[in-house]
């Protein structure tokens, strides 16, 4: 019938703080950061000791304590005695030069970077070795949902050979707002940017690469690959109009952002786009800036992680939770790496995927017949054909679903097909992922 | 462009196996525990050495390695040199003294006995650390989805303070029979037995303590509370009818035995029973005998992991992922506590929720006006009364939604409507989950 007890204080850390930490970037997580460790202060044994950014003068804020040192100056975080350095910059320089300077001043480094870690996470996590240092990374993916520690200890028993999940919450909340008000993608673009979730360039997000790193990171957690951000295929949602959701519903089935990491036969592939999933798999739930990821193991089968994606207090969660994996590493002096290293392996363009394909067409008899003798050419099977009815015959959409055939195939294929005069639009082209 | 190196090749284990690993008990998990070891015995250092079990000369199988040892012995198994006992023995006793000694024997445990770590988790935890041992114990809860991992490391940055979840898969089987097929409960039941899914007496599973004690360590380790099995508060399934779905999917819903332990105000609740839960909530969407945990953070909000259950693979690639644990434990020599103590709570049973509650009655006028004043005078809100057509007068289902009430009032009222001349059945009632 006692109070409460926190999480650390049986340990006796409330009185003693003992793991300085240094928060490089004061921005919208930095903050959250700052406050998640204030509003847990005697629960574990983390002192904020440094912040560093621009301008300081005008990032300052009263509720951080007098005690705290600001700087602009990398070299004097690095010359501090913060004992671990929380990098929240983004981007590939500075960023990568300061880790590693951090690294090597036997500090230990938590970074919420995603695109560092996919490019320089092995180099890294080797310095971090070698200099005896902890490197965590766990709000790299999917913000607050721990499902990096949980492919890395949780399924460790495991052999798993696919990671998959929705990984961009700015795509996902485009795509749900094609679906739910029929926007076109443009007006839904400028919705997510008026509700602060996309940039003002919008590249990284919806032509994938933000979600092609989140994946890099995956496969050498889970599967132990070492996949560059640059093999991964990404294609892009921007042509995702709400006829595919039409045709996808029809299917059973509705469009995510869907990112796919996948061993077969000692190869992988990994690609990012726009899929068909059905309506009652668990990708279909995911709304808004929501992730999730679901492993698939040979002995366990699927894994579903999900939960807040994206945000200042989600990923201020998974950077505490490393900076608590930190301070164990230190009292323990853990010297073993923590995590596996990851291996190189055949990465394939030509995985074969049942597939959905979108024209639209000047209307005029002739037209199936000319695009189901391209496919039968290039020895793809066609599973079935939609044309739901009611659109003008000038600027017909239907859809021709097809089954499973390899990349290089539907790519030869929709090059002979783009010739075709009575196309109005390129083809879309997605994977049918059941 | 190399072949795939295996998880732990880089530490050089291949050739080294480090860790001697006893199997106590190999029925089920403990086979396919030791089938996962030989499937990956290239990529791990553990090393399958003894296998104790009663009547040995039957469980004996050819497809393990001679080298290994099997004895019925405990003292012998106690004696040897193995480094890790997998206790699969289920049950209190002798469990709880076997792994007393195997700890006492500088041996580290791995357990997936749920009854075990549920009433002397803190004890053996305990001793573990004064042994210097490691205890594992992720099979306990949800077979192979890595939910003790994930709400100990990957959130230890949050402050939980819920955890939900439906960790019974016979439970879910037989309620996803009645709401299917329409199945009586005995019928269901019979129908869970016939296929493996319930014991001969499946007292355990359907009245809530097999999940009660899964709960009891999800509350240990996700809120740091100490909750003994015995103050969660169990609903029998048992009275759930096919009815009842058709009301709950009139209120959008759908019925799940469902586990609750929620911090309100320093004191802790923890329910498990039949639940009414909205139809497009992620526990409506598990099936068969999935298992699925939300945890509720104050900072990051909610997170769900799903998964297998149950199962001989799943649950082995549970315990293999402790083994690895075990191992760096070993390796590193960590001699503090790798999980935080869990402390006491004032735990309550008079917990505020929404409420449905069928009756079924011989129909004749002033029943409602009979029961809306029972509620009334007991400051008890009616939400709403259903009530569908097509129901014999004799025997007439209908169901009263409440708002927010106090166990305690809700048990008042319902005991004095218990003496009601028209009543047919005891009233079912459940929470409203929303």
């Amino acid at each position: 019938m006692t109070t409460i007890l926190p999480h650390f204080a049986s340990a006796g850390h409330a009185a003693d703080k003992n793991c300085k930490v240094a928060l490089l970037g004061f921005g919208t997580v930095g903050r959250s950061v700052a406050r998640l460790l204030y509003a847990r202060s005697n629960e574990h044994p983390l002192e904020l000791t440094h912040v560093c950014n621009r301008e300081v003068a005008r990032k300052k804020v009263d509720w951080i304590s007098p005690q705290v040192m600001w700087t602009e100056d990398i070299d004097e975080l690095l010359a501090s005695d913060a004992d671990v350095v929380v990098e929240l910059l983004g981007g590939l320089q500075p960023a990568h030069d300061w880790v590693r300077r951090a690294l090597q001043s036997r500090k230990s480094v938590v970074t919420a970077n995603k695109q560092l870690m996919a490019h320089y996470g092995s180099e890294l996590l080797e310095l971090a070795q070698a200099e005896q240092q902890f490197l965590g990374f766990g709000a790299c993916v999917a913000g607050g949902v721990p499902v990096l520690s949980g492919l890395h200890d949780g399924l460790a028993g495991d052999r798993l050979i696919q990671v998959r999940g929705i990984l961009n919450g700015t795509c996902n909340f485009i795509l749900t707002m094609i679906e739910q008000a029929g926007s076109p993608f443009a007006e839904a673009l400028a919705e997510a940017q008026e509700a602060g979730l996309a940039e003002a360039d919008p590249t990284e997000d919806i032509d994938g690469l933000d979600a092609g790193a989140k994946l890099a990171i995956l496969a050498r957690v889970g599967l132990h690959i070492e996949l560059r951000p640059q093999q991964v295929v990404c294609h892009s949602v921007r042509n995702v109009t709400a006829v595919d959701f039409e045709y996808a519903h029809e299917l059973g089935c509705t469009i995510r952002q869907i990112s796919t990491a996948k061993l077969v036969h000692g190869r992988i592939y990994a690609f990012v786009g726009p899929a068909i999933v059905p309506r009652d798999s668990p990708l279909a739930g995911i709304s808004g800036s929501q992730n999730l990821v679901v492993s698939t193991g040979e002995f366990g089968g699927d894994t579903v992680f999900s939960g807040h994606g994206a945000g200042g207090n989600p990923t201020a969660v998974a950077v505490v939770s490393d900076l608590l994996q930190a301070v164990q590493h230190r009292l323990n002096g853990i010297q073993r790496s923590h995590r596996p290293a990851a291996c190189s392996c055949e990465v394939t363009a030509d995985f074969e995927l049942q597939q959905y394909a979108r024209f639209v067409v000047r209307d005029r008899p002739g037209i199936l017949a000319a695009l189901a003798g391209v496919f039968s050419r290039h020895h793809i099977n066609v599973d079935a054909v939609l044309q739901r009815p009611g659109y003008m015959k000038s600027k017909l959409p239907f859809v021709i679903t097809l089954e499973p055939c390899t990349e290089s195939r539907l790519q030869a294929a929709l090059a002979e097909i783009g010739g075709f005069d009575f196309l109005v639009e390129t083809p879309l082209r997605m994977p049918i992922l059941k």
